[in-house]
């Protein structure tokens, strides 16, 4: 899997510009790959076809995406952590499961499924109609829950339920499964 | 300068999978180096140390940080970008230069380094007492502005003026200046 980072841009395009002082300031080595934008080279198939799945989206569909990265982060993430941390972490290091915390954190996880249900009934994604990155912050967490009781939360919401196995059925997820 | 991308991680932390599905959905090729969480070698100086200048600042201060990187992505660089068109890149390829646009996005400008030069009576930075990427933005088209006439609005604000200075002798913009 080595490769060298490469940075595909112009030297004097302020948004190369950018990218390059903040590899610079992290200490992190990498490739230059000039683009010459004078000859369009930057609207080529060549170029074009070095990105890979679009994680983000343009415009005004940023801001529900952002929304739904917000709701992951301030309602999903800390009941799903607690979760897991009860319930995968605690008993792979011999710690006895908190059955209160369990409990609390399973009806704050029901609350947060149920406005996403109502949401995937809408799109077929958190972001929109694509896979984004709004969906895929919840892959780690949500793939140890599956492996617990806090599967049944996930399996009973039939929106999330089909949500749930096409995210974590994406190649690239699989890719890091596989890692283990 | 070539170099192979790194993710220093265990494959077990949410964290870590987080960043690992990000590099394969985008197509990213990497190396991966295990880090022993159970014996804390996350918490030890070889991993610690590879951490470059700290561009985010952790907690409350991230709001506030948060707050200048929407200045500057609303305020300040639509009129920047604007001045370094029509003064920098217009005369790089021989395209007259619309002083009415000039004269309109100097005063959009000079009102936005007001609000500046107010904020750095208070911190030394945007985003408080450290460098970080509510400062790092700019760098690009403040360093292409320095070489126009646009150069008094910054000037004439000691603050700014000062900032300006700290900022674009940063070793890290010298090496981004020095690609040209």
């Amino acid at each position: 899997m080595a490769n060298t980072t490469k940075v595909h841009g112009s030297v004097l395009s302020t948004a190369t510009r950018r990218v390059l002082v903040c590899l610079y300031e992290k200490g992190l080595e990498f490739e230059f790959v000039p683009v010459n934008m004078a000859v369009g080279e930057h609207k080529k198939e060549a170029f074009l076809s070095l990105n890979g799945t679009p994680l983000v989206t343009p415009g005004r569909q940023m801001a529900t995406l952002s929304v739904w990265m917000e709701v992951e982060a301030h309602h999903f993430e800390p009941a799903a952590s607690k979760l897991n941390w009860e319930l995968c972490f605690k008993p792979l290091f011999k710690i006895p499961t908190d059955t209160a915390a369990v409990e609390e954190n399973e009806a704050k996880l029901a609350k947060v499924l149920d406005i996403y249900e109502s949401r995937l009934t809408q799109s077929k994604y958190l972001g929109g109609d694509s896979f984004t990155l709004a969906d895929l912050h919840h892959l780690p967490s949500i793939s140890y829950l599956m492996g617990t009781q806090i599967k049944k939360l996930f399996d009973s919401r039939p929106h999330v339920s089909a949500w749930v196995a096409d995210i974590t059925s994406r190649p690239a997820w699989s890719k890091v499964v596989a890692m283990n």
